[in-house]
């Protein structure tokens, strides 16, 4: 089972935010720690199956992430419980020995999804914490950093979803890529319980599928309405009136605005400047240490992927694909920043610190 | 077999342009009229399978056109030799009703894809000619108009796929979405033959994935590089300097240069358009019928095709999605329209009365 404090302490917190998450973004719903094991919902196979991979340590779980049975936010929350799990199984070696297998879990972790840059720096705050107590016993020191850690992101989606619902308006039909999880789900639930009506246009998201397979499920749980379409249409609905405002969260966030989101994300922003809808992206966590593009890694994917769709090839064996799994999106094509310390133009984000 | 007269011709054709055509774009890879039956190559299964459905009247074929067993530029033939096929079958009836016979067929024909206005003009084509030639055997019209008009067909698809290729360059990587058929295949054979190193980025085209199944088999077999991407790619390659050249066919020009072609299509557009990169659309017949885009009528299609890929679901049963067929494009997204009468500015459609 998950620790019992941690999960009371979350618990509390949605509770006093009244809003119900889907099944996908509640704790069980991303993954559990159980008999030394780390349990990871499988998001490639929901919603068909509810099937976890389960993962003894750090390899395993880097192995996980890089085969992309977690996704998006998923790997903050999986990464951090790794870090649990590592420092439990080692805690009767030496203390060095203990602080070195830390490390090289974080390592691993990172390395396993290198285009979104909070998670590697969550757990260097887990590091550098173990690093400062050396008083204390590291599982002690881990387990607490990262119920600190879990507990300020549950704050901080909270106050972006607030955020986020106060830019939308009763009427909108909403466009969005891929899974954007707490802060997108959470901007839709309080819009809704402000008592705007509001409709979802949910883009499949190839070659993985996320908008039809986590985002469509969540909303239809959420009770919110809403339509797929396929990744080529996006731009039409733009430019034929019957989009409002296009909503993403981000994968990165540079200190100039520049925003790096899932493959497909750079169509609709360039729709939308042209058409004048509004393009608004929530952002958990801008990167202090991203100033431009110039500063973005986009992890280029199995190119395999691009030639099948759910296991199933879509051309010949022969045939190649190629598969940039993100977008860089300039900060002109970007209408609004939500942060966790407000709601920013692209340009405002540096001069915030952020 | 299919008429000897008509195939002869055609070969000496193809033979007197001297390039190979890939499969898909050959007589046999589209339909073929034997013993009373028209057998459509089953486009919905190629390259996995080479299939054919069978049809004995035009209902039948008009329904296998509405579930897209052949798209593109393949209803085109398939409806005239349904023209010749009906002739056939009703050459024993007075005149009369053979006549109605045949306004019935081209009525259903025409229905059944309702975008692409090609179609519709060569079948009153057909029936002009038999309403003119009153004296002869309407089976004896049929069959001589459906000669001249694929004959007409196959040389504005070589002067197109000629002048196409004087628009690509040595080196250039050129996308394309959708299956754009003979002027596109043959505008890339002829800057093949020409010395012209070139590799295409293929736009997989969801939910049908005409471009993984028929332009990316098709491009191999005519042994241009080629790789496939997802819908959502195609302005991320434009952005990142990766493409010179956007180049499709048109399901349909506008008198005033729009241009109506595969859903997708606009997205790259948009992109081309901002980043400075040409697209050029090969158009083998320009609608004169059409003046602008309020003129035209966007095909809705099924939306389960929207959550489903290769036949399996893509997300739960209980959600639904949304099918434009087409999209529109404007004139100023549009670089040079490739017309049987030569390279135009889109602007240069309606003055050249085209």
């Amino acid at each position: 089972m998950y620790p019992h404090t941690i999960a009371t302490k979350l618990h509390l917190c949605y509770a006093f935010f009244m809003v119900h998450l889907p099944f996908l973004l509640t704790e069980d719903g991303i993954c559990r720690l159980q008999e030394g094991h780390l349990f990871i919902l499988d998001r490639r196979r929901y919603p068909f199956e509810r099937v976890e991979v389960s993962c003894r340590n750090a390899e395993e779980v880097a192995t996980a992430l890089k085969a992309m049975v977690t996704q998006g936010g998923g790997p903050l929350e999986v990464a951090l419980k790794t870090m649990i799990m590592e420092a439990r199984n080692h805690e009767r070696l030496p203390l060095l020995n203990q602080v070195r297998h830390l490390e090289e879990a974080a390592r691993l972790l990172a390395d396993a999804r290198p285009t979104n840059t909070t998670m590697a720096r969550s757990l260097n705050e887990v590091l550098s914490e173990v690093e400062q107590r050396k008083d204390e016993p590291p599982v002690k020191v881990v387990e607490e950093t990262v119920r600190t850690i879990l507990d300020r992101f549950a704050g901080i989606y909270h106050r972006i979803g607030k955020l986020g619902s106060t830019l939308i308006e009763d009427g909108d039909q909403i466009l969005t890529t891929c899974f954007a999880e707490h802060t997108f789900l959470l901007s839709l639930l309080y819009a809704k319980q402000a008592g705007k009506n509001i409709r979802v246009l949910v883009s499949e998201t190839r070659p993985y599928l996320q908008g039809s397979r986590l985002t469509a499920p969540s909303l239809e749980e959420a009770g919110i309405p809403l339509r797929v379409i396929t990744d080529s249409m996006g731009p039409t609905m733009i430019a034929s009136g019957k989009v409002q405002l296009y909503m993403t969260a981000a994968d990165l966030v540079c200190r100039d605005g520049t925003v790096v989101n899932k493959i497909g994300t750079l169509a609709n922003a360039l729709a939308c400047s042209r058409y004048g809808i509004p393009y608004h992206v929530l952002a958990i966590s801008p990167d202090p240490n991203k100033k431009t593009r110039a500063d973005v890694t986009i992890e280029m994917r199995d190119p395999k992927e691009v030639t099948e769709c759910m296991g199933i090839k879509t051309t010949l064996n022969t045939i190649e694909g190629v598969y940039p799994a993100f977008d860089i999106v300039d900060p002109e094509l970007v209408t609004r920043i939500i942060t966790p310390k407000g709601i920013l133009r692209p340009g405002e984000m540096e001069e915030d610190g952020i």
